[in-house]
């Protein structure tokens, strides 16, 4: 997701109480900022906030983390929620998420990420091997992603991808919303699904 | 595919030179009836033929085995073709598949198979567990099945059934057709992608 800048933003993200500014102290030791040691869900790419939110008030024996590049985006997340016990803001690039969480994560969602088309830009695809190799780290037990996406291109990469690297598929739609099970949407999902775009959805462990 | 049973079938097919009517002699040996060594491609659930028969003309230097289990199907294909040195027919029922073949097939077909919507008949479905344990024992060295379907549920359940099987995905299309790659098209094929239906298709190794 790309956006113009919005001014004031940083400002905007650094009076928000769930956004943690700086992550260094904390690698390895989520568990407390959240005072408990409930498990920990991550989503990476979490836009305007409307998923990781939504899980956090449906959900409140869980922590949820949600993880943004842009500040600008993030922001929009931050106006909309200030006090949940157990959710937090992070602004990062995820290229070095193995260098900010250390086998505490349970759950990690990718949810319509950047589809990167172009060949040559694959290595940026989240679920690209590079990326799958740092997930090794950051996941606490067992691994265990859940991604959405209206991609077509990205899906079959992504399946392919977390076939070859040895995940089992739990869960596996190609039209989630014709099925009937719960489901948080997120912003880019309501939005797709309105055009009438089939969303896919797989989950699995490792 | 169920069909009305077409009379003098039977005759029909024993008639045909391609028509291998009692296979319990070639079990390990089916290079013997080709007399040649070259990979040899089987297809269950051949239908009327279109495919097998079109990938013989097209390989001459492949054999094929076009597996049917109805006798009133498969005499459609024997009409279409009765002297290709590099085609076979049997029409038998895939249940048995391991007592017919011995490390002897290269690359299996599965081109839209009977979906068997019902859970309770989970098992019947040519990509349940059940039956790739049997495809084990047919394959020469290494496993290679390539599947299409415009069954969205049947494919769900193979993807998930070959990924947790084992098997390595070599390619994953989700829109076959709007894909610019060489494809030989079955009845089934035509008639449902000419409806707008996309077509899947998965390439799998292990």
């Amino acid at each position: 997701m790309r956006l113009k800048k919005i001014k004031g933003a940083k400002e905007l993200l650094e009076s928000n109480n769930l956004f943690i500014k700086d992550c260094s102290s904390l690698r390895g030791n989520f568990k407390k900022e959240f005072q408990n040691s409930n498990p920990i869900h991550l989503e990476i790419g979490t836009g305007k906030g409307d998923f990781i939110i939504n899980m956090a008030r449906n959900f409140p024996d869980a922590n949820f983390i949600g993880f943004e590049k842009y500040e600008s985006v993030l922001c929009k997340a931050a106006l909309k929620e200030n006090s949940l016990s157990n959710l937090r803001f992070i602004c990062e690039d995820a290229t070095n998420i193995e260098e900010i969480f250390n086998k505490e994560i349970d759950t990690l969602y990718l949810n319509f990420s950047d589809p990167w088309p172009k060949k040559k830009h694959s290595k940026r695809r989240l679920t690209h091997e590079e990326f799958l190799k740092k997930y090794d780290i950051i996941f606490k037990e067992k691994n265990h992603i859940i991604m959405k996406t209206d991609n077509q291109k990205l899906f079959e990469f992504s399946v392919k991808s977390f076939n070859n690297y040895g995940y089992k598929i739990e869960e596996l739609y190609l039209d989630l919303h014709s099925e009937n099970i719960f489901n948080i949407e997120t912003e880019y999902e309501k939005k797709f699904s309105a055009k009438g775009l089939k969303i896919f959805k797989i989950e699995i462990t490792k």
